[in-house]
């Protein structure tokens, strides 16, 4: 298979990189220092423009020195060089632009008229801002006519809070940009052990054949963190772990575990794969809304021992009916994984920051060792997302010493810091490259935006009418008991990682 | 499948434990130094008695000190205790006896005479002579009495120098002792990394379902040694190294490696399947020799920066054939292994010393990432035996960076110097304690040995009367440039670990 050299890893083209919700936490805390470091890397061509887009009233100078105290704040100490904050602060620039006034649409078509004749030059949209804009944005991007075949349009999530509300937007975006234009952005996708999970399985023998329900008992998926709702209470009150999380990572991370190998790794044949699993997943009848999810909300409770105020303290609103923790069990209906049921569960204000995926594997079909007549202990791959991005193998081994074989747990670890000397990079900054070189492989595509929603959507209906509400757990905790007893029922256990 | 506990894992039986070659290099380097760490772990019954016996006229006093030096020289340091030299030395006792002479048999007789009646107590022979003494010897000891169903002997090889003389040796001991009670010692056996691929391939699920034609290109079995033929020239010329290393200790190797899984592992079972083994593999036409082995022998050169002096200048025998090297390629005919090489590889006086099984798996059967249109690589487990035994699993995996995807070798470590904080034990414990408790699971049975020395005979046969004589290497080098043809006449490599 030959692909275009330009697929993967072409350099850079001219780029005017304008960032709507420019003075926001998000572009402050993770797009402009991502943009540093690939300055820093010497990956930015010296013509490249960064336009930040915001209502504020600051000019230029003020919105670089924004940035310039946002790279100090939230860049490395040891990443940070003078010399390169200079150069990249001198290719920002701000637009003041309120969207129902024609001024500042007019400011940014002046600031980007001299490349939109350019065949060689890339126009990236990018929306830090509520999802309610992504539609009228891009409406007034098309009329000052700033969108051809070489603009991009990239989103953050939430892309609607059901399948309806993901189809408007879908539909407004699409509107104005062709579906290869537009990209959705899973910062999930973006990591290194994320991308690693596709070579692991497809760059190597070992695993392929084991990937299937003969050698795979189950899979589990955690995503659990420390913080709170922070200040996105508000938002996060109208949402919930399910939609916040579940229906975006998670379920993406389910895809790259499930999905079958595609011819190549290119623009659309992962994403192809992936809408694959997705449409696979076993439909959720209100029965088993009931039997295979749980639901939790936090109470006040002590994270790294200080005390933390409940859900309904930190969002003020004592009636809500949101979970900040959902576990739930689901299967893959297909050949491959066909009765090997995923387990996933994410949750707030958890015990530990902990994302990693864990495939358990069968045990061995027959114990032929004295003394272990109760089974050998199963082998267990553990991809670790985050913090420390890494790999580990569970496997048993002979304990040393004369006299009889003893059996031990031992693992066999790849961690990513001490394989590989160099800086291993922010999700972000792989991401936003791959919008600029014009690669959608790790963003979603709309089907599949639509694909998660849909089979989210029952759950959400079911939590609606549903009598009961989520459980309580103490902050700081591992969460509700009844997420334990959703793989008890099962005669599984969750594997919590050793630290 | 429940076992006997008494299987593997019962503490030691009251024991006299008869050394002939008492004052040998082999008992002083090897031997007691290995009693001596199991006294040190307390598993030595308070009544075990140990007996050197020699032509040595030197008395208990005398040999006392010669143990007591012998520990001082080969233990390590740290592991030195004063009150368990003295424990151990106090056990010790020495008989001088000439084999023709009814004097030290009286006295041997003597010595184990008030426990002969005790039905716990055994009684080990332990024969670290010549093999033209292993007939003799048992012979006499059935004569005084002292070999009853709690007698064992102990085998050192050669058994035999081929098939004939092979079963001259086993019928001249199965005259005195039953096939149970003769543990014929291959000292790789014992090694835990050894035993451990006992463990890894069959406490595990993740290795079986790969470990087969479908997805093993090839097997490489390496013994490689820096040493000369030391002091042992004499021995070694009427040898070589077919004889020495690969009739012995690289077939062992390989039988572990290939073997199917026995019902549990046990006394008999293990062997009954590396017989199995032996039996199918390829018999040798005198053009499969000419094709498919490569015999050596070392030239003058340089060790470690010193110059040593030839092969034939160490044994000084000008006109010697004998072969320090050899490489050859070998097929399992069976269902499992089907077209797969197995490469074994021998050698004295090379350029490292290492003792390591690689099996490399079969390519991944599609390149689908970019620019890996050569081929990713094969995934590969090595096993070291020695000097540092560990397991290592060579994988590809995605190097960190944004930018498309690029492939690099990483690997999953198991060092046992890391992964358990206890001493691993010589191979010699853990033999001698299985010589004691009666467990032969990891000794050589009498089928097996004549199996493989059916197998190497025609070798033999033909190498003897070939016109061609064994390739010169330096010494310090990595062998004949014709073993590195034998590979890549197939396209492969032999497989040289990283340090």
């Amino acid at each position: 298979m030959t692909l275009p050299a330009t697929e993967l890893t072409s350099t850079l083209p001219t780029c005017d990189f304008t960032v709507f919700g420019g003075t926001g936490d998000l572009a402050l805390r993770k797009l402009l220092p991502a943009l540093y470091q690939r300055e820093r890397e010497g990956q930015l061509p010296a013509d490249t423009r960064i336009i930040g887009v915001s209502r504020s009233s600051i000019d230029d100078a003020g919105y670089r020195d924004l940035v310039h105290d946002a790279l100090d704040e939230h860049v490395p100490h040891d990443d940070l060089d003078a010399a390169v904050v200079a150069r990249l602060v001198a290719r920002v620039s701000h637009v003041a632009l309120d969207i129902e006034e024609p001024d500042g649409w007019h400011l940014l078509h002046g600031l980007l008229k001299d490349r939109l004749g350019d065949q060689d030059a890339v126009r990236v949209f990018y929306l830090a801002v509520s999802p309610t804009l992504f539609g009228p944005i891009c409406e007034r991007l098309d009329q000052i006519g700033v969108v051809d075949g070489r603009a991009r349009v990239v989103m953050e999530k939430p892309v609607g809070h059901d399948l309806a509300s993901a189809r408007e937007v879908n539909e407004a975006v699409g509107r104005v940009f062709d579906e290869p234009q537009i990209f959705r952005i899973d910062h999930y996708l973006g990591k290194e052990s994320v991308q690693n999970l596709l070579v692991t399985r497809f760059a190597n023998t070992f695993l392929e054949p084991l990937w299937n329900s003969h050698w795979v008992d189950h899979v589990q998926i955690t995503v659990s963190e420390t913080l709170g709702v922070g200040d996105r209470g508000g938002y996060y009150d109208t949402a919930g772990a399910l939609r916040d999380m579940v229906q975006n990572h998670l379920l993406q991370l389910l895809c790259l575990v499930a999905m079958e190998p595609p011819t190549y790794v290119g623009r659309e044949t992962v994403r192809d794969e992936k809408l694959k699993v997705l449409q696979a997943l076993k439909p959720m009848t209100p029965t088993d809304v009931d039997r295979d999810t749980v639901r939790g909300r936090y109470v006040a409770g002590l994270v790294d021992g200080k005390p933390v105020p409940s859900y309904v303290d930190d969002v003020g609103h004592p009636g809500s009916g949101t979970e900040t923790y959902v576990a739930l069990r689901t299967e893959v209906q297909n050949w491959r994984w066909a009765g090997v049921p995923f387990y996933l569960r994410t949750g707030k204000r958890m015990d530990r920051r902990l994302s990693e995926i864990v495939v358990v594997f069968k045990e061995p079909p027959h114990a032929m060792f004295p003394h272990s007549e109760g089974g050998t202990p199963a082998n267990r791959l553990h991809i670790q997302v985050q913090p420390d991005e890494g790999m580990r193998l569970h496997m048993t081994a002979k304990e040393p010493g004369p006299g009889g074989i003893r059996l031990r747990p031992v693992s066999l670890d790849l961690s990513y810091a001490t394989a590989f000397s160099q800086r291993s990079p922010d999700a972000y900054e792989r991401l936003l490259m791959d919008v600029i070189r014009g690669n959608p492989t790790l963003f979603m595509r709309r089907d599949e935006v639509e694909a998660a929603w849909t089979w989210v959507e029952p759950i959400l209906r079911r939590w609606a009418s549903a009598p009961d509400r989520p459980k309580r757990y103490p902050a700081g905790t591992s969460g509700p008991t009844a997420a334990a007893t959703l793989l008890e029922r099962d005669g599984r256990t969750w594997q919590e990682s050793d630290q």
